[in-house]
């Protein structure tokens, strides 16, 4: 079963407005004029790190992950509530070491949660909620609009090349290793795109799906520019420009940045902002009529790759 | 390492007041006058339930755990988020039913969540969070008083007999397998007693050892009388009536029922709400100044059982 097919089963009981029918990375529950923001996450050992990496970088990314969707609803971290499997001693201290650091780092209290144990051998689970304000209503992913562009933060493709480096696929620089190992949720970016997008939210998956995932949750088509996707200097001097390099960047996972939809009107406020807070922000695509993916590489019109991203699955 | 262990190593990431210096099972999020009860809790296949149990058995404790900490908050629930590993398809669309037919029983709606894949062969773990609104600032499990009488809802020991059944150690009836099974949130108790009480928690790990966290976390002596200990007819005509029958009864685990300290003055208050929504309440002990727990049976003083309760421990 698919987390799709699991979502569609259970979307009978998203009965609440604030479950934003299942479709968005949160639920969005009013308080007066204001928002709360949550988002529940899990990392799972095996799946989403590697089981030799160091606990306080487990930990660190735990906590991003959950910060890089308030990120993409542009709401301020009010705190998280930890769902912790215990295991032996020095992984758990070094654990609550490293994640003590983190919400240090991103300034974010420790509300609450639960501590469990685990049988002997037992794969690694853990979950962390996060809690964040907005002042109104926070963009959904389902906003976006015909002839809307499509930008994203950042760059594309480089915690996917980072994996394959600690995998031991490929030679490459420490800093795409830190990108998978050390991702850096976008809230400031996100604070400041929020009250200018039509639909926000963050590439976690691959860039090609959460894209068609924006587009069908809002009932358009998304068109995207191969060529524009933007590629870091690591990436390029790792692996290259060619059309498979940028589809490999296109379909990995991941990236958290953050992937938004907004009036070609915006574009000149959009680019202010990134040059203000240092992260460029590229325009890659654009919205239209219709539904589905449809992906170019200069202006010639491509067959979609099989695997857009990754789908959890079992 | 204990649970107790691993929060004393993060306590110092507590430095919001919502965070209740991580004593209490809840974060309080104050709105305006009114709170945001917010909570988490995981469970795992072979700690908090058997590998057999019939996944809609899982997924209606799953929701309830987490709804007796809101019980014990006397907050109304919200919603929820889920936090799932994708299993076999079977037991995945067993599951999603019981789900949603728990949140129906309940009218809680489901907000969000995640979903993961999980290696084949992993042991499972769920995770939800769970949200809950109260007007004005819930009792927390700090707030006992000496003088202070110590009450619990309903009947004590059934479920650990439960499982006991359900391991085939003992012959039993059907209900006493349900309570572990099926556990049922006192929400209704709990949102009566919230105004009148000093401190209130829920009994998940153990009569015993949850009485003595209320009192060290209010600074108090608890003295409980184990004769007092409220025990089903189910339980009596299965194990009896003996001290150790008792003892047992008063370190097993998941009961979901309500703990709380109050006031003598409240003492008919509490018997007249018992009375009119049909569940008992008995006065079981008080507080007093001092520390640790005393247990005494028909006022003779006993030596305290090794194990208070269930200790989340690897």
């Amino acid at each position: 079963m698919t987390e799709a097919e699991l979502i569609s089963l259970l979307r009978g009981s998203a009965t609440d407005s604030a479950a934003r029918n299942l479709d968005d990375d949160v639920a969005v529950l009013p308080i007066g004029d204001d928002s709360f923001v949550l988002t529940h996450d899990m990392i799972v050992e095996g799946v989403h790190y590697l089981p030799a990496d160091p606990p306080a970088d487990v930990a660190w990314k735990l906590l991003a992950v959950n910060l890089s969707d308030l990120a993409a609803k542009g709401a301020v971290p009010v705190g998280v509530l930890l769902g912790y499997m215990l295991g032996d001693d020095d992984w758990d201290r070094a654990f609550a070491d490293g994640f003590s650091g983190a919400l240090a780092a991103f300034g974010v209290p420790l509300l609450g949660g639960d501590t469990v144990a685990a049988p002997a051998g037992a794969t690694r689970s853990l979950g962390l909620t996060a809690i964040g304000r907005y002042g109104g209503s926070p963009p959904s992913r389902a906003g976006a609009r015909p002839g809307d562009l499509l930008w994203v933060t950042g760059s594309i493709g480089d915690s996917g090349l980072g994996l394959a480096i600690l995998r031991g696929e490929l030679e490459g620089p420490e800093d795409l290793a830190e990108r998978y190992r050390n991702p850096r949720p976008r809230l400031e970016a996100g604070q400041r795109l929020a009250p200018l997008v039509d639909a926000m939210m963050d590439v976690s998956d691959g860039l090609l799906i959460d894209a068609s995932r924006m587009a069908h949750a809002s009932r358009c088509r998304v068109r995207i520019e191969l060529e524009a996707v933007p590629l870091s200097e690591a990436y390029l001097q790792t692996r290259g420009d060619g059309r498979d390099d940028r589809l490999a960047a296109s379909t990995s996972g991941d990236d958290y940045e953050l992937l938004f939809a907004a009036a070609a009107d915006d574009a000149a406020a959009i680019l202010n902002m990134a040059e203000e807070i240092g992260l460029p922000c590229s325009r890659i695509g654009r919205f239209e009529a219709g539904e589905g993916l449809v992906l170019t590489d200069h202006g010639e019109l491509m067959t979609l790759p099989e695997t857009l991203g990754f789908e959890h699955r079992r």
